[in-house]
């Protein structure tokens, strides 16, 4: 059962930011942010291309290699990475249509590991997950991912909305910067 | 014309080191150093997927969604990236058959942009060159790159082998980490 979000009253701010962003996906709206950090010098952070096995590639034709069979391949790290203010960092991105929770099996095992993995060696990690249907996004620290996702090999199988409450940043949204996950760091890490 | 290399004394060391990595090209060495590294908890470095540019994916089968169009993407960042003892580290990697030049062409004005990014924002950026005929392995850094890559464009479009011998670092080969660049990062950056 799909539980629609529960109405909510709208002030000016949220209106303007929501119109801003509408439609878009989580990934446009951190590419176009990413591009905003670098085309300001502000950060250099990019979105890993998407690993892909190639089988056959056709060299025939004078123009370009044409790959003609390949298949996805599940990556081993997570998607963004990169530099802000000398600091290493690295996150991974999910959206979900729910309303009251972020099923954890969307991030995998070889991701915490590897969010855990750059926290232990001096740098930021964390995920941020957008409840497209609530239009919130959040900033969960790698610490919390690693804590519910081992909690979700005996238990819970999800993070609940009240957790990212609890635990998690909520992202600012902008029209440029459509999710300023930068000023998280500002205000709490750096 | 190819050039052969000139033949060279070899001392005990050298023997050891050209035989453990012979026949394996750079990308292999490296990769096999970055393993390395993540399974002695030292660093966490991995080699970023090919930029592919998909364009059409056969979802009928059962089993994995192929891929049945793609296009190779010119990459706009550079091939390696992570982070070390806290810092953020990246870097480009290529092989050359010359014995007394690499030629600049082998590095995308992307990838010179990128490289003198990451150093503006504090980390720590460089390329490695194999001349595999001459089983050196050399680790230069962005400074120089952008230095030549300037150079190239009113003049010399190649970065001698003496200017590698004069301004990059010689990396230490070894089995267990065919190139050892980091070893170059404790002696001279850290």
């Amino acid at each position: 059962m799909i539980k629609y979000p529960i109405k909510k009253e709208l002030k000016e701010n949220d209106r303007i930011k929501s119109t801003a962003n509408r439609g878009m996906n989580l990934e446009s709206m951190i590419n176009r942010t990413n591009e905003f950090y670098l085309d300001n010098d502000i950060a250099v952070i990019y979105k890993k291309p998407i690993p892909i096995q190639i089988v056959s590639v056709d060299y025939k034709k004078r123009s370009a290699a044409r790959i003609t069979e390949a298949y996805y391949k599940l990556p081993s790290t997570t998607d963004y990475n990169g530099i802000y203010k000398g600091k290493y960092i690295d996150f991974e991105a999910k959206e979900t249509k729910s309303t009251t929770s972020f099923p954890i099996k969307n991030i995998h095992k070889h991701q915490v590991n590897h969010l855990k993995r750059v926290k232990e060696h001096g740098g930021i990690s964390f995920i941020i997950v957008y409840f497209s249907r609530l239009e919130k996004i959040y900033f969960l620290d790698s610490d919390f991912v690693i804590e519910y996702y081992e909690r979700s090999l005996k238990a819970r199988k999800s993070i609940g909305l009240d957790e990212f409450e609890k635990n998690a940043y909520l992202i600012k949204e902008g029209y440029r910067k459509p999710v300023d996950y930068l000023s998280v760091l500002d205000k709490y890490y750096l």
